[in-house]
C-alpha cells in the first residue's frame, strides 16, 4: 500500500482527501498541517487516514505528496522538502498561480518529479470544516508540468484529478497563470472593490438592508482567504495588472455610453448577454481527452493510481 | 371580488401573479401584456386567472394595477392609464428606478392614488417562463410613496408586499436610486464589464473552458434584459455614475497596492472579508415594522386586502 501525502489540509487538502477516500483508493492518506488543531480537526472529518505532526514523518515513504496550501507556503515547502521525499516520489500542488511554483521546484528539487495542478473549483469559505468530497466532481484540474517532466509524473497527477472526481487539462504555466489572472484573480479584486466602496459609504447600512443575490453573488468572493489571494497578487502581477487594465477600460467605454445614453448602450448590454449565455451553455469540457494534444495517461500501465483505484464513470 | 390587474407579464409580473394566486388572494387576477404571446403564456402557467388583450378592458375596474415592465415602458403606460381607471384605483410599478417614475406618475396621473414599488429579487433569466412563486419570499419590497400619497394606497401596497411574501420597506425615491445604484446597477455594469473584457480576448475559448464558479456568479448579472438596464441607466444615470466612479477609484488603490505588494494590500482584502462576511450575516431585516418610523398599515381596517387575504405568518 503507496502512501499519499497531502500537506495543508483546509478546504483544498481537505477536499482532497475526502474525494479520494470516497473513491476507496487502496492509499495510505497521511495528513500534515503547520496548525496542529487542523490536523486533528481534518483526521476527525475523515479526510485523512491519519495526521501526522511532523513533516518528515509525513511525508516518509511517500509515492506522492500534495501540496495545498497558499502559493508562498509552497515555496517554503519546496525547500524543506529536498532532503525528505523518498526516491521516485512525485510531487504536485494546488496553488492559484503556476509559473513561480515551477521556477521553485526547479530551483529547489531540480531532481524531483514536480507537476503543477490547480483544480477550478473552491468556495468563499476556508478550512476543513468547509471541505466537500464533492467539491471537485466535474471540474476542471489544470496540470502544468514542465517541460522535462517524467510522463509517468504526469500520469500520475492526472489520475489524481481523475481520482478526485475533475478533468485534467494540460497547460503551460503562462497560459495558466494568464488565464485564471482573467477568469479568477480579477473576479476577486472586482469583489473586493465593490465591497470597499459600498462598505465605507455612509448609507452602507440602509444599502445593506436592500442588497439582494445580485450583490450577493457579485460580492462573493471578497470574503476569500486574504493570504491566498496576497500571494497570488504576489506571483501573478503581471498578468493581474493586464487583466486589470483591460477591465478598466471596459469599464470606462460603459461609462461613456452611459453618459451618452443611446443605442450603443443596450447593443453593448445586448453583447456581453449573449456572450455570458453562451459561456453558460457551452458543450461541457471533458478536459482535452477527447480531442486534445494530450496523450491519454490514464490508460498507461504501472504507473500510481492504476488498479488501486476506483474509477467511477465520468459525469455527462 | 374585487379586481388586480398586472401589466406586463414576465418574470416580475409573472412570479407576482403566482405568489398571489399561492397565497388565495379573494381577487380576480387579470393580466394584460402587449406581447400576447407572452399574454397567453402567463395564463397558461396560472399567473393570472385570465389574460385580456386590451389595456383598457383589463384594467376596467381594477382596484390595483402594477405595472410590472422596464421603466420606460412605466411611462408610456401612465400616459396610456389616465382616462381608463376606477375611481379609487391604486397605481403602482415594479420598475428598478423610482424618482423619474413618481415624477412621470406625479405629471400623467395628478389626480390617481400612485405609490412605486420594487421587490428586491430578480434572476438572470426573463419571460414568464422562468416565473416563479417563491421569488418575493423572504425579500425586501421598496415601497417609495409620494408626499402626499393617501394613506391606504401605501397601505395597498405594502400589503401587497406582504402577500407575495415580502417585507415592505419604506424610502424616498432619492434613497432608493442611490441604494440601489450601489448594489444593483454597479454590479450589473461591473459584470457586463468583465464579460466583454474576458469574451473579447483571443484566448476567450481557453480561458472559458477554465472558467468556474467564482466566474459565473461575477458574470452573472451580465445575462439580465438589456432592455431593462438601458432604462435603468436612462433613468438613473447621476446615481449610477457617481457609484461607477467611487468603484473606480477603489479598484485604483487596489491596482496601486499590487504594484506595492506589501502587507497594505493583505489589509484591503482582510477589510473587505469582514465586511463582505458581517454583511452575509447580518440579523435579517423585518422590513421596518419592528422598529422603524412606518405604521402598521397590515392592522388598518377597510382597504384592499383585508379579509380576503391568506395571511401566512412571516418567515424568521
Amino acid at each position: 500500500m503507496a502512501r499519499i501525502t497531502i500537506v495543508g489540509l483546509g478546504l483544498i487538502g481537505g477536499s482532497l482527501g475526502l474525494a479520494l477516500r470516497r473513491g476507496q483508493v487502496e492509499h495510505e492518506l497521511v495528513g500534515y498541517d503547520a496548525d496542529a488543531q487542523a490536523a486533528r480537526a481534518a483526521q476527525r472529518r475523515g479526510a485523512v487516514d491519519r495526521a501526522v505532526g511532523d513533516l518528515g514523518a509525513a511525508i516518509d515513504g511517500a509515492r506522492l505528496v500534495v501540496l495545498a496550501t497558499p502559493v508562498l507556503a509552497v515555496r517554503e515547502l519546496l525547500a524543506a522538502l529536498g532532503p525528505l521525499l523518498a526516491p521516485g516520489c512525485v510531487v504536485t500542488d494546488t496553488a492559484s498561480t503556476k509559473t513561480a511554483v515551477l521556477r521553485w521546484a526547479a530551483e529547489l528539487l531540480p531532481d524531483v518529479a514536480f507537476v503543477g495542478g490547480h483544480p477550478m473549483a473552491g468556495k468563499e469559505t476556508s478550512g476543513v470544516a468547509a471541505a466537500e468530497e464533492t467539491l471537485f466532481d466535474g471540474a476542471i484540474y489544470c496540470v502544468v508540468p514542465p517541460p522535462d517532466a517524467p510522463p509517468e509524473a504526469v500520469a500520475t497527477v492526472a489520475d489524481l484529478a481523475r481520482a478526485v472526481g475533475a478533468e485534467p487539462y494540460f497547460l503551460s504555466p503562462e497560459e495558466h497563470d494568464s488565464y485564471v489572472a482573467a477568469i479568477s484573480h480579477l473576479p476577486f479584486l472586482m469583489a473586493t472593490a465593490l465591497v470597499s466602496t459600498t462598505s465605507q459609504a455612509k448609507s452602507w447600512r440602509d444599502m445593506a438592508a436592500l442588497a439582494a443575490s445580485g450583490f450577493r453573488d457579485a460580492s462573493r468572493l471578497a470574503a476569500g482567504d486574504p493570504v491566498m489571494y496576497r500571494d497570488i497578487c504576489a506571483t501573478n502581477r503581471e498578468a493581474i495588472l493586464h487583466w486589470l487594465d483591460r477591465y478598466a477600460e471596459a469599464l470606462g467605454r460603459l461609462r461613456a455610453l452611459v453618459v451618452e445614453g443611446g443605442g450603443e448602450l443596450e447593443a453593448a448590454f445586448e453583447q456581453a448577454r449573449k456572450a455570458r449565455q453562451d459561456w453558460e451553455r457551452r458543450p461541457r469540457e471533458r478536459g482535452q481527452e477527447a480531442a486534445g494534444p494530450a496523450p491519454r495517461f490514464g490508460e498507461r500501465l504501472g504507473h500510481l493510481f492504476l488498479g488501486g483505484l476506483d474509477r467511477r464513470a465520468p459525469r455527462s
